[in-house]
């Protein structure tokens, strides 16, 4: 399949697409709509329908999707139907938090490795884990390599540590820090960030306020 | 100012150029370009002086932006240059590690109440707060209104949560749950969700391995 023709924003919609079929099958459901989907998600039928065309007919014309054959092959064309490993770099509170989070398990999302720079967290004992000096970053992905890099230290550090990330072909990061990490074209970095989320919400508040008054 | 002709995509990149700008500006630097910004922040120099253009003039042909004006201006546009008051709902390990986090406040974000359902955590003190039960919510709203509700519950008690909040006038939530909430038109919703992060990148990471294959 050729992935160049596809928009961006449309490979982000297939994971809530996902979702929103393991939420709709939940109850024992086994067919479903654009329509009924879009429901759920707050999208028109007609994107669901167009961003589903790019990859194949699925379902047939007022017969609906069958759930679970557009779940597999969703999770196909998405990746999901392997494990992928992840290291954290930083753990604490908020690293902490990831690392606890139940949410990455069942979706085949894997946490073998966990790093800090702190003397007093190197060495404990986190779940399965045991936190690595961070300082051995680079010789550890060396020996054990890993798909994906989560960064969870203070800001003024992230930069480096997903430089190193990316010198040990980690090609993925999902990033905490509050900063504009700077990766080749080949790597790809998603943002975590709460402040960046209110403050593009604040517009809106804003605005419709002064309308309304 | 009418708010209807600019799109989404170009609010939501305000606050990053927002970013890039405190950035440049960190050490003395008191003069800027769409070149520069876009070096920084992987955009290219023509889209950042478009989304610009939408609010006005900035900066003169070739001179640059002053960095002070541009930032106020940015600010005042988001609706930054005042302080926004939120709640946060679940005080688990999750909310905890939100609480703490050291990014909001220097932004003008300010938590003012705190709420769970376990009678274990009610009661607690959290920095300068003291968790409320969740079952006074509405109640607790109506007397100290807020503007955003920051949402830290399990996926099942998710969607409840959020519904109370909209009933309480609360207008913007931050939803951290691994739920597609529905809420009605007049109210925004960002979600922050790791794992849809996580998805949309294995995509990435799966089809360009298989065309080095």
């Amino acid at each position: 399949m050729s992935t160049t023709k596809i928009p961006d924003i449309v490979i982000a919609r297939l994971p809530i697409y996902l979702r929103a079929l393991a939420y709709i099958a939940n109850d024992g459901t086994q067919v479903t709509s654009s329509h009924e989907m879009g429901e759920h998600l707050g999208i028109s039928p007609a994107q669901i329908r167009k961003d589903l065309s790019y990859f194949g007919r699925f379902g047939k014309q007022g017969r609906g999707y069958n759930i679970d054959n557009l779940l597999t092959r969703l999770q196909s064309i998405l990746g999901l139907d392997r494990e992928w490993r992840m290291a954290l770099v930083g753990v604490g509170r908020l690293g902490r938090a990831i690392l606890s989070y139940g949410g990455f398990r069942p979706q085949g999302f894997l946490f073998v490795k966990a790093y800090d720079a702190d003397p007093v967290i190197i060495g404990r004992r986190e779940g399965d884990l045991v936190v690595e000096n961070v300082a051995d970053l680079e010789a550890s992905l060396r020996e054990t390599p890993l798909d994906i890099g989560i960064v969870a230290v203070p800001g003024h550090m992230a930069q480096n540590v997903i430089d190193v990330l990316v010198q040990s072909n980690v090609r993925a990061i999902l990033n905490y820090a509050p900063i504009a990490a700077r990766v080749p074209s080949n790597v790809y970095v998603r943002q975590i960030d709460p402040v960046l989320a209110l403050q593009s919400m604040t517009y809106f508040l804003t605005h419709s306020a002064s309308e309304r008054a």
